[in-house]
């Protein structure tokens, strides 16, 4: 059995004979006769120093000619490191090639740094450096927080379907799933392409949201969650957007939009707080590279009240900010990125919770306010990143249901599964969507989303 | 704030004062003028008894009429239980009706033994009943256990993309996912639909597994697992097929067959101790729903060594078994199902891993063994249910793998980035799929994927 490099650091002492496997990251020959090797093996930020002394049989013939990218086998004694960044270096007493780089000066990912647009056009290779590393690191540590929490709190990871016939925010900008044959399609007598033939006998399309499965299930097992991959096929090229994602949506039974509030923030700082205790050295290393400071963005995420106020007194503030805003701020209009930055990070200096938005700005589900105008909606803003959160409490009284469905024009035939929840034992229930990518790139400092996921999505681009 | 029914059992004494949220199971009025009425709300299996005396105000307007469906808040007394089955029950000094159940007569989830294909019917509502809510529990803590286990061996979960412009196994029978428009889609100058124009560029799938793409982080970062939906466009209506369906693939660097046997051995038996050990009282309901004893097909599970032998002697054993198969056995045949089963059931009576299949029944990216014929792949099979694991180490020389991408007439460049895995530090390495929902079915005993997931896929299928 070998060791990783990070079990070397906490859980070995000098002396311990030791193997380890893993990829040069760099290599450097002193005049003593020795050479230094960088070995990395991706279980924690830092590489292990290897002294590979120069009497080693494969010394000349090999050792010698290891580039960045080689994986090695290294058996040998762990002694105390001279440097500073870690206490224990490894003397080699047997260093074994297990795989060369074919054509080093070709080889992608040399030791230099790439822009972050090269290392996308080279995803299968990019998990290699520092950077993809770290985030590919904190983005497991926020998975595993996530889930970590919801259990702890009785919540039930449930599996809202990915192929739907539905369409949850009644918004288009969805991609089709089909087994017909596109050349030349079944049609029906009119000519129409003829679904009844496609393989769910019915027009079907990738999910947008699990939201309304969801709801099917707090409405029986009080509290559950989705965490799965949701797609748009919006047309956005921006470092927000991906045309695949992932979305973690808690759904609550007898909850309200105040308690929805409560549950976001406290997911938000369980999240911080496992970043800050389990990944201090990609921290520190984005840090650097990004040019923010991440530990005092989770830090102040992890420990200060979020402002909680109404859409009204929001737009009010804005309408008073002594600020040229580019989109015209009114009651009515939906708050656009810039709105929700310089709340969160002018005005109040602190995360923001904004509730109680306009009906017509927002979906059907959500549940109608006594004033008959608003809508118990939210969206969480953080300085540095803007909406990371947005949810609502749901619309669980029927007539009500309908009646807004019939205003926009909506099919109640196709929901009848979904006012079924309405009819047999309702309940007021609430929950909200937190895009994972959004978080990685927001915790990462690197704010684009392509860098939060292994192989992004966005218009024409589904390589690899 | 309300106490869920597991922290009433759990963490509650006699005399404390709870607010309790639910559903009705089950209403029962005593002679001597109180009602004894079974509340539930998914925290565990078991329902809280509540006790109504008559004298409350709206005993006989409200709670004399209450149905099973019905939502209600409760608040109380807690007093010891005079039933067997629990400790504590409510003695209700408050009932608020929060929901009704419309026409109760007709309401789906009366309280009677409704069939399962009844149940699927109403996917919406049947995690109301024992039998799904007790399956989503028992899904919720295996994939819990999944995570907790990959995490603390150090491993990174990463999301492997799951629409794909490649087909990893080969095989075809995908689905296609497109924004053109299917009645007229733009064609190219030979009158073929012109995937230039659609969504990516060119022509997209779902995916059918995400291990290619875990093998490129595997590559940079050691140990990793994918955890997230795949897909298959199968016309296959059996109880082992979903149209989607989720699977578990750890991938490991530096790691043969036989180090992944040992892992698949260990990661079932971390599940299983986590079943048994988590959810007992679903377990007993299972047991008796589905006939089978499943505290001991777990307990085997967890505590038996699994068997390991090679297709060649599986084969053996096969030909010199005293059982007519529906399906010849010979060198070279696949495994079907029945003799699957026989090995693990009849003959070994314990869980078996298979090992080394003929090369040209199995896939392209599976290690060449050194007798040029087979292939180091595994099947682990389980008593009761036969495969539920399937893995291989992977194909690290590349010029072995050339050579049989060669043979199979596939094209090197669609492949070019899997390739350079090869090229650049290629390390021998193995990992697995795990499909969920076969594991699920099995744990329930329920025997029938199409229970294990909320809202199965299957041909002609895509409700709610």
């Amino acid at each position: 059995m070998h060791s990783s490099i990070f079990n070397i650091q906490a859980k070995h002492k000098r002396g311990d004979l030791v193997t380890v496997k893993g990829w040069v990251r760099t290599r450097r020959d002193s005049k003593s006769g020795v050479s230094f090797i960088n070995l990395y093996d991706g279980s924690c930020f830092d590489s292990l120093q290897v002294v590979v002394p120069d009497n080693l049989e494969n010394y000349q013939e090999e050792v010698l000619k290891l580039t960045t990218g080689c994986s090695l086998m290294v058996k040998g004694e762990l002694v105390k490191s001279l440097g500073k960044q870690q206490s224990l270096e490894l003397r080699a007493e047997e260093v074994l090639v297990v795989g060369w780089v074919d054509d080093p000066d070709s080889y992608p990912m040399s030791p230099k740094r790439h822009s972050l647009e090269y290392l996308r056009e080279h995803a299968h290779l990019r998990p290699r450096t520092n950077v993809i590393g770290s985030v590919a690191r904190i983005r497991n540590c926020i998975s595993q927080a996530i889930h970590r929490y919801f259990n702890e709190q009785g919540f039930l990871w449930v599996a809202s379907p990915i192929i739907t016939a539905s369409d949850c925010e009644g918004a288009g900008q969805m991609f089709r799933v089909s087994t017909l044959d596109f050349q030349d399609p079944a049609r029906d007598e009119h000519g129409k392409v003829d679904f009844e033939k496609d393989f769910f006998g019915k027009e079907t399309f990738l999910t947008v949201s699990g939201q309304l499965n969801a709801e099917a299930y707090a409405c029986a097992l009080s509290k559950v969650y989705t965490f799965g991959p949701t797609f748009r096929a919006e047309n956005s090229n921006t470092s927000r957007h991906l045309a695949e994602f992932w979305m973690v949506e808690p759904e609550v039974a007898f909850s309200d939009l105040n308690e929805s509030a409560e549950l976001a923030e406290t997911l938000l700082k369980a999240i911080c707080r496992a970043v800050l205790a389990e990944r201090a050295d990609d921290l520190r290393f984005l840090s650097e590279y990004s040019g923010e400071d991440l530990f005092s963005r989770l830090d102040q995420l992890a420990t200060m009240s979020f402002v909680h106020i109404d859409y009204t007194e929001a737009v009010a503030i804005l309408e008073q900010a002594e600020r040229d805003f580019e989109f015209p701020v009114f009651w009515g209009a939906d708050l656009s990125s810039e709105h929700e930055r310089y709340l969160t990070e002018q005005h109040f200096k602190a995360p923001v919770i904004v509730k109680n938005y306009p009906k017509d700005i927002k979906s059907f589900y959500m549940k109608l306010n006594d004033d008959g105008k608003t809508v118990a909606a939210m969206d969480v803003l953080a300085p540095g990143i803007g909406e990371i959160i947005g949810g609502s409490q749901r619309e669980h009284r029927l007539d009500v249901l309908d009646a807004r469905m019939d205003e926009l024009g909506m099919n109640q035939e196709d929901y009848d599964w979904y006012r079924e929840l309405r009819r047999y034992g309702t309940v007021p229930h609430a929950g909200f969507g937190l895009g994972l990518e959004r978080m990685v790139a927001y915790v990462t400092g690197l704010g684009n989303v392509r860098e939060a996921i292994p192989f992004p999505r966005t218009p024409r681009n589904a390589s690899f």
